[in-house]
């Protein structure tokens, strides 16, 4: 390689999963190797919590329901009763915390937070939030905590002609305020979770109810097959909800979280697909050792 | 112009509609014009019968659940005793035409008709399907009844930055299967109605159920905000299913098929959006004054 021409992966170490990673692509974009994927087929996936931004201490978009209820139950008082209102007005962690208890009081709030919206109201909403909402620890703004590696990563695939996708169990319309700005990638390369829309006299509105099912889990696969009419031939993710995408691939990379230093350390909400990695081949990438740098150096 | 460069749209007459789209173009991607479309947001959306492919004397698709339904019936007898399996073998024209009173037993047999089946035998069917299909009158394959007018419009708006997408009432999975053949258009470019998809044990299955609902009227603008984030800057249609897209849109086109010399002459099901064509300023293109050829020169 000539020394004009910048290395690839520069935020990762020089280990195993680098190399790994490199020999994939080469031999996925080569037509003499038997694991050549023809450009049509080249559709990469990557999960978005914990594998593309920091998930910790907890999701950006929760970050940001929080805010509006708390927002919602001042705008109107007798919200403080009902939940989820209440705890986000109280900062009852306890109750956030044992989500299978609430769900329904959960999905309910998330889904009447901005429902009656059109989608550039939304998108105002989402941009002021990501203006003033920080990191609690590392105090910077919260979609500054992307991961330089991956970031590379996604860059280094749609350069050798794959599509790249983000497939978000959270909202869609949520990740694509900031992806172009975060990722480089356009509105249209985000999948994700999705109120019903609604067009009414020539203007669309966001209603409460979920559309098409969550983006977690097996609904990844169905997502991508859906959206592009292929199963992914390279996928990213981090947690048992991008299981069934990963299987679903022809090559699986799971972000594990082993830092606590640069960022966190946790395996809750992971156990199975760390546990399912060793036996289907996945690419487990240590953020500790193959990770040279964790978020841009700006923040 | 220098004569090396061939001249944009050559099978439109040189009339008024071909001069209008090329001033539209011009406008859309012309920085210094106050209708410039920056080119994140230059999506152009087609709507698929009767605006690219002929629809007469029956949607394609029909054709192909008509074909499949007389299998069904074949492979078991006790079939032809309900409908739509019964109209299908009978041949019973009058059945079919009363679409509102059979509306139920015909979706239920669409859906039926394929479920179980993973996306690549479906493929293997439908491709089966065109390789055997020939259209009643004109004697050639059905998929090779497209409109070289408007798929030229398609690699023009291409060719200037435009992102095209194809939004289709009937099958988003059918059409895909030749959509790269026949315009040039990836599978991902399609979007349409589609069944619920389900993941079991790594693969994917076509289910009966219809998934997001009926990609016409309202659904049009709701499927392309879903998957593209923007309403479309261009939009063609030809029915009163494109009524909501071409609402939605900043310029829309509207096919009139009143050539029943070259194709059929008709207004059945697109009395409003011809009405509603003036009010909006809808380009009405006509399909006996304004194409120089209807089909491909091989048809």
């Amino acid at each position: 390689m000539s020394a004009l021409i910048p290395a690839p992966l520069p935020s990762w170490t020089g280990g195993a999963a680098k190399q790994r990673i490199l020999a994939v692509v080469d031999a996925m974009t080569d037509p003499t190797s038997p694991s050549f994927v023809e450009e049509r087929r080249r559709i990469a996936t990557f999960d978005n919590d914990g594998t593309l931004w920091c998930e910790k201490p907890a999701y950006v978009q929760f970050m940001l329901l929080l805010n509006r209820w708390q927002q919602m139950a001042a705008e109107d008082p007798s919200r403080r009763e009902t939940q989820p209102y209440k705890a986000a007005v109280e900062g009852d962690r306890a109750w956030f915390a044992d989500v299978y208890a609430h769900v329904a009081d959960l999905l309910q709030g998330a889904g009447d937070a901005y429902a009656g919206l059109t989608p550039d109201e939304f998108d105002a909403a989402v941009a002021d939030f990501f203006d003033r909402a920080n990191h609690p620890r590392f105090g910077v703004p919260l979609h500054h905590l992307t991961y330089t590696p991956m970031v590379e990563l996604v860059h280094l695939l749609r350069g050798r002609g794959f599509k790249v996708l983000i497939t978000t169990g959270g909202g869609r319309d949520f990740v694509r305020v900031v992806s172009e700005e975060i990722y480089g990638l356009p509105r249209e390369a985000i999948i994700g979770s999705s109120p019903t829309l609604e067009y009414r006299d020539g203007t669309l509105y966001r209603t409460a109810q979920l559309s098409g099912g969550i983006d977690d889990g097996p609904g990844k696969p169905v997502h991508i097959y859906e959206r592009t009419g292929y199963v992914p031939a390279f996928a990213a993710g981090n947690a048992d909800g991008d299981i069934q995408m990963l299987e679903s691939a022809r090559f699986g990379l799971l972000v594990h979280h082993d830092d606590d230093v640069r960022e966190y350390a946790y395996d809750t909400g992971s156990e199975n697909a760390l546990s399912q990695a060793g036996r289907d081949d996945w690419l487990v990438v240590s953020m500790k050792d193959d990770f040279a740098q964790v978020f841009p150096p700006d923040t």
